[in-house]
């Protein structure tokens, strides 16, 4: 025997059968209600109202009498793993019963939203054809959907290749299946049996390093992340060398193209092989990227991006099928690029931006994201200005003579003692804590050379103009072979690499120029701004949460700023397409963004060169540091 | 220099340059003007009311007066090939001067409709980008498309495949490109420069026979057509053969179906090759087929087709890239399958239905499509009703004994002289005007057969009850090799065979099981729609086209019409995937009529084998044929 149920206020109807409780009614029908204990009659918090006849349902239970108040018995409340129904019901879930799963992602600040996501799974249990309801199979499943799900588009498709398997999956399956459902629009995956399997990956594809989260969509959770090299490196450290190679090879673009898809492929692979899942059930992959990674991995050409104007093929969102490009997930999956603001300026920034929602926030917040590329942006709820400053990476400890990746052997903090000029380094691997094992420094990582040229300063080796102070008499302190001046980090013993591992004058121009491009960007943006202090700073990429805010703040990498306001948010740019991909909203905020947000040609400003060549000095040839002016003042004046 | 043109009441406005006239500026807007002498100022049909100032705009020419009347002088009327703009202007254009293309199908009845293809062609001049103006490429494109053409969706989109090409397009073509548009919603090519080529192909996937119709889709002309056998004869003549195909074998239906695929790209290369086109300005191609062709062309498993209950996969139209299915046309083209009705009878019949339109009509119509599978309709504006017939393939010439197709050597027209039994035959390639040339016989294709077979009838050679009459004595009358009787046509010395080609009492029983299946469908849907009589016959499919109606009408194969509304029209299917092709509204037509028509399942009334019985005599049991009772009245009583 099978009754009618109807769960308000959703609208979701269906049969189930005579002895079901209403819980399992609604996760069949697409419900949620909140049910912390899993439907085991222990928690009570499944409460919802009876809009029927109570005679319909099974008589209330012992454990229903206990939770429920007399003022709930009385308004014809039940718990819903108690009741089983024996007659049509129409049930009302009140809010507090409503199971609405909220995505908390572990970010610099807490991010709680709606789980929301594109992909959503709908069970459905059809009739058979006969000769008298002979519907076709697509038809059957489209007024099943229709029936019981209001959400659902009335003109929904079925993506080409799923249609291909519909008629053995439904007869295989017994006419009851669960439907992966895109945008409530089309069917993109249809699974015999009650499935709760729906996943998708978030990839942040960096110039240097690929970064991605394997995501499920049904409880939003972060399954596992995973990251790897970008092989395109092996055709170019940087995008413009990347544009070059294309340009300058017939096949370029295409072997270029050809590695990001093979790599994002290894990391779907990875990471579905770690978490116990097929690649199959992933039905999603948000991408975002600068927008010279975005063409080529979009098999664009990005030669136009390169020169001036810096015009991209698009700027939009591009969506998809992940088949379309060679990405291996669900045949019917899709691919869904985030929009890119302009020129360099891509759809990463427009990710950081929707993580951290500076536009929705009165202060003043400056957001530096420093990958192979620093982008800054700034503004507030009034507006947000956005510019790429050309810090080239020196960040990354490339062009620094002994600079390294962040890596085991790399030297990722350096104290300077004022006195004696001695350092005081730690290398990647020490455990302080563990004193037997001694790992020998190999190089030196983004943040060690931050606190080696900021430590040197505040030691008076180094002046304010980035010149070696040459009155100052240490062993440490010597000549290079190029002539200029050297301070010498570690003694060759103390290394692998049985060489001094020095920071050159070479080194601490490279770190000024760097530092100098960011700090004249914000100035500009600032002055565009018409505002003349900074609220917040914010962080982002995995480099700023391992940088020495202070050391940062004391070399001028940003305008003044009390040091408690700021943050580190690691790899924003991957928390925003991991919103995206868990809750649609954000892509329709993402588009917004990218459109209103405003491109700051930082270069073309009339003013720029005064700023960056003010901004070489450290930590400021002009602008005060009234957060850091104690630390200023106890530099030796030689 | 440039102005502003605005055409009312298409609401086109566009840049033009100083000089050039209203003719090429609508033109390059996409406005149809009616200009048969091409603007040679020569037809004086391209009259235009301007509605601005006439100083921004070249002096009346001579040509204007004299071809204008005053009052159309007094009127502001105007010649658009003469008038020359140097101002900005908006011009209206009349009804009368408005270029409505209309497509004219050359098929049994005259169907003219407009040309509204769901393809069409627009030409854009865009602005080079700048520092100033850094929109990207398909934002740039689609400002363009929105800011001069009012019918283009605001949401339009791009192929994935158009935009990889689009920045290097736009760059070669100096920012002059042709757009083609599918639907207002979506670019499927972006060409340089002024640009009018785009082609449409309609393909009537039969089971036995592949025909296509070349398109153009600007001017509506059907460019060239061509036909050829469908492959899959190689894997079973008849539809339940094929399916048993894919099922008995792992890769029947990818063999199968690519089978069909290689055929429609052959079909696709030959027709361009021969019109002198590209494949690649082929934008679309409307596929019509029965169910089983259907599925198989799609990849979609056929079994559940051919078995109680007779489920499709799905009925509602496909539209898919042609790329996913391995058709060869421009990279971004389409593929649109019209919608199929139910069991086996497919996008044919209703491509059948929306090209003969009986549901526009009062007049009880009887539509007849003789295929490897027979189709009926049966109705007017109040409701069709279809059903599909198990005719067999002895129409095709298949199941009899000397059957064949129709082709050079094959017996088309048999007569057969009542006093003396002696048959008077053409044979296919033989011109009887040219008396020099004789073409031995080879078989007896459809209409022969049904010739031959209601002349031995006529003659009295075979009895009402399909039986030889066995007391006539005549030396073509004898007994065959199985010891049934059996009417010599040709004697083995005018044959190509070698062999007495005749006329078996099998074929004759093969020839009533086919007619009376077609007749007991047509009687089952006259008591469904409570109707005794057919006020006219179409005799739909390229058979239909070569039969002797009254003979056709002898034999029974339809139930009593007056003669003069028996009508051949061809490949109705063909001609209603041309409109499909030509004018998108009639896909939303073949949508609602595949909905609309009621589908009869003859083979499950009640009185169908009663019917079916009655319908083998010949004519008929019981009906009486008034048309053609003069003809049965002479009939030598033996």
């Amino acid at each position: 025997m099978q009754y009618t149920v109807v769960f308000q206020p959703a609208g979701c109807r269906g049969l189930v059968s005579a002895g079901e409780n209403l819980l399992q009614a609604s996760r069949n029908l697409g419900v949620a209600i909140e049910a912390p204990c899993g439907g085991g009659e222990i928690c009570g918090k499944c409460k919802v109202i009876i809009d029927s006849a109570m005679s319909n349902l099974s008589p209330l239970s012992e454990k229903e009498r206990k939770v429920l108040t007399p003022a709930e018995l009385a308004g014809n409340y039940r718990l819903a793993c108690c009741a089983r129904i024996y007659g049509d019901v129409v049930v009302f879930v009140p809010e507090q019963s409503r199971g609405a799963n909220q995505i908390v992602l572990e970010t610099g600040r807490h991010v709680a939203l709606e789980l929301k996501p594109a992909i959503n799974l709908y069970y459905v249990e059809l009739n058979k054809p006969t000769l008298e309801d002979f519907r076709d199979d697509f038809a059957r499943l489209k007024d099943a959907l229709l029936s019981r799900f209001i959400q659902i588009d009335k003109n929904i498709t079925i993506d080409y290749r799923v249609l291909l398997r519909l008629p053995d999956v439904l007869r295989q399956s017994g006419w009851k299946v669960t439907v992966a459902v895109w945008n409530d629009t089309e069917i993109i995956a249809v699974a015999p049996g009650s499935e709760s399997k729906a996943y998708g990956i978030a990839v942040d594809v960096g110039t240097t390093t690929i970064a991605a989260y394997l995501c499920d969509l049904v409880t939003g959770d972060v399954l596992t992340q995973d990251s790897m090299m970008n092989n395109q490196v092996r055709y170019g450290d940087d995008v413009i060398s990347r544009i070059s190679y294309c340009m300058m090879n017939d096949d370029g673009l295409s072997l270029l193209q050809q590695s990001v898809i093979d790599d994002i492929n290894t990391l779907v692979k990875r990471m579905t092989g770690s978490a116990g899942i097929q690649p199959d059930h992933v039905f999603e992959i948000i991408l975002v990227f600068n927008t010279v990674m975005h063409h080529i991995a979009l098999k664009i050409n990005p030669q136009y991006i390169g020169s001036v104007p810096f015009t991209s093929a698009i700027r939009e969102s591009v969506t998809v099928k992940a088949r379309e490009i060679g990405i291996t997930i669900a045949p019917g999956g899709y691919i869904h690029c985030l929009p890119i603001e302009a020129g360099f300026v891509g759809a990463d920034n427009v990710a950081v931006l929707i993580a951290e929602e500076p536009y929705k926030q009165d202060k003043m917040t400056l957001i530096i994201d420093i990958g192979t590329n620093g982008e800054i942006n700034f503004g507030n709820r009034a507006g947000i200005l956005s510019a790429s400053c050309a810090t080239g990476p020196a960040f990354e400890g490339a062009q620094i003579k002994f600079g390294m990746r962040a890596a085991v052997g790399a030297i990722e903090r350096v104290k300077v003692d004022p006195v004696t000029k001695e350092p005081e380094i730690k290398v990647i691997g020490q455990n302080t804590s563990d004193h037997e094992e001694i790992i020998l420094a190999k190089g030196i990582c983004g943040s060690g050379i931050i606190d080696a040229v900021a430590e040197l300063f505040k030691a008076g080796i180094i002046q304010a103009d980035g010149g070696f102070n040459k009155s100052i008499k240490s062993p440490r302190i010597r000549q290079g072979p190029d002539g200029k001046f050297e301070y010498v980090l570690v003694w060759a013993a103390q290394t692998t690499i049985g060489q001094d591992i020095t920071i050159t004058q070479k080194d601490v121009r490279a770190v000024q120029l760097a530092k100098a491009a960011l700090y004249a960007g914000a100035k500009i943006l600032m002055q565009k701004q018409g505002i003349n202090k900074v609220d917040s700073v914010i962080l982002a990429g995995a480099f700023g949460s391992y940088i020495d805010k202070e050391n940062a703040l004391v070399l001028g990498m940003f305008p003044d700023c009390n040091l408690e306001h700021v943050v580190a948010v690691g790899n924003a740019a991957g928390s925003g397409a991991k919103l995206a991909l868990l809750n649609k909203d954000k892509r329709i905020e993402a588009q917004v963004v990218a459109q209103s947000v405003q491109f700051v040609e930082t270069a073309a400003e009339t003013n720029f060169q005064t700023e960056f060549f003010n901004a070489m000095y450290l930590p400021h040839a002009k602008d005060s540091f009234t957060h850091i002016q104690h630390i200023l003042d106890k530099i030796p004046q030689c």
